[in-house]
């Protein structure tokens, strides 16, 4: 099946173009309407190898994974999704019907999250499967959020819980058996959950001064936070809420649940700064409303206090880069 | 230098924010101003041994030419672009200079059409470099043109003159001396320079009916707009303008110059479907405001008649498949 003829089935599974589009896929480029507010403009590229392997992940779980990065990034900043287009290079190894099953898997999230994929390409590469995920999204002009308006002072906050995405990947790396709260874990790497809801609810309390969603494991997006806003942060160890299937997996594998949880990439929650003030108020109505928890982790502080981990025992230690970063140039 | 490093340095190479771009690189997402037309959105890959070969193209070139590849598609919609966001997927074998030589030729293509980047990730791969583009652009709801509305009767036109990129390729393959025209051709595929100007020097004439960017090749584009139109087209072939580049390498190598033409891709001249009687008045008018030319290549006629090439001789073949989409799957 060439290109043309590929094409075209995925325009099939595609469908129509929705609300907001004017011409969808199929033209040199998809033509849409003006936006109701401020657009958010985002991309992620997911690489067979750095990313996901095919032994443990399913081409539908690539396609739902790539889409929700996408749509994480779009909740962050307070919006939501709106369209899409996708770039994928699929070695000689990869099928037809694996292509069309990852169209699937990022279609199953597209319309989950509200976006429509409007356009794309297929090409052929040597070796490597190579997605790469462009997403645009909606905002309204007063609730925009960036990593970039934390002051000293603000608490920080996290919805859910922790460490379950790398958990689930190094249970498939050791082999556990998948079921009972390695399941969890493995499906929670596999196959995460934006929060957009949770951002609304965050947002609908007040602006937070900043919001990061957790994409390169909770550390490294602190930093992240604290170089973009200029100040300091100081996080809180046992504060961190790690999950019962974090818990359970590092404990089988003989790994500290808590670096498993500070490390855990693709995990999509959210970290917020806002007035402590606010916390309360802030985790009452994001549980009324989502049914997600919201857990105080740390405080900003003077850019000069550096970013610091204070443990149990009240010894601090530079909050390391312990996430995704380490893994770029490595095999998963 | 690990991945944000690099993106530090990007991100000084970029600058602020520009106009329109509320937020620019460095956050989840960027967020940028309303529009003041429809938005259009459009993504390409390029993808080394398929689109570029790293000891035919300098990584300026490849950042050049996967930025022009994208402004072309804009510009075939009628609009003008306006932010990009990138992907780059770096093999072990890509230094950081080449990462940076690379955003060097995207941002020179950017700032010459008018793109901002706005947005990208750096992610690392085992073996080949993937850039992916994609670009938002912005046209008049008055100006929007699709590969969709040809009709029998139009005419169709082709600006400038096809086949230099092939031939480039071609000469670089044969390992030509890089002089004189060898260099012009050569010059066209690895730096080709998209029709924004003469996209809409065609507009102000009248809407055309359909326009295509020649990205697969003249035979492949015009099956394309001839599939989306639900229209046939009669192509005569000693109508199609032959660059003289292409002509000097073609002989030199011994291939037949039209059809060198008829396959080139990424040439980024413009096909336009529209009606007989504007023709001349299109051509006097691309060539005024842009000197470039405008050349008759042959008509729309109704579907059942299909897509035919027409010979010198009056000798009729189905229009072939001649275009990149052989090229998948195959090195270059």
């Amino acid at each position: 099946m060439g290109e043309l003829a590929l094409i075209e089935r995925i325009r099939e599974l595609i469908g129509g173009p929705g609300p907001g589009t004017r011409i969808g896929i199929g033209d040199d480029g998809a033509v849409l309407e003006p936006s109701k507010g401020l657009t958010i403009f985002t991309c992620d590229a997911f690489v067979e190898g750095v990313h996901f392997r095919r032994d443990f992940a399913s081409m539908r779980d690539v396609g739902f994974k790539c889409m929700v990065a996408n749509v994480s990034d779009v909740a962050a900043m307070g919006g939501f999704p709106t369209q899409t287009v996708v770039s994928v290079c699929v070695g000689p190894e990869t099928s037809e019907a694996d292509v069309l099953e990852l169209y699937d898997g990022m279609l199953i999230a597209a319309r989950r999250y509200g976006a429509e994929i409007v356009g794309g390409d297929v090409v052929s590469s040597r070796s490597e499967f190579v997605v790469s995920v462009a997403m645009l999204g909606v905002v309204d002009p007063e609730r925009v959020v960036t990593r970039r308006g934390a002051v000293p002072g603000d608490a920080l906050v996290v919805t859910g819980a922790l460490g379950g995405s790398e958990a689930g990947l190094q249970a498939l790396r050791a082999g556990l058996a998948i079921e009972g709260r390695v399941k969890t874990a493995v499906r929670r790497h596999l196959a995460p959950t934006p929060r957009i809801a949770e951002a609304q609810a965050l947002l609908d309390v007040a602006t937070p001064h900043a919001m990061i969603d957790v994409s390169d494991g909770l550390s490294t997006d602190l930093r992240h936070m604290a170089d973009e806003s200029g100040v300091g942060i100081v996080l809180r160890a046992e504060a961190v809420p790690v999950s019962d299937a974090a818990r359970e997996v590092a404990a089988e594998i003989g790994l500290d649940a808590v670096e498993v949880a500070l490390a855990s990439g693709e995990e999509f929650e959210l970290v917020v700064a806002r007035p402590a003030s606010e916390v309360e108020r802030s985790a009452e109505h994001v549980s009324a409303v989502t049914g997600t928890s919201l857990t105080p982790i740390g405080e900003v502080v003077e850019a000069g206090a550096g970013v610091l981990l204070v443990r149990k025992d009240g010894a601090t230690e530079p909050l390391g880069r312990t996430g995704y970063e380490h893994r770029i140039g490595r095999e998963m």
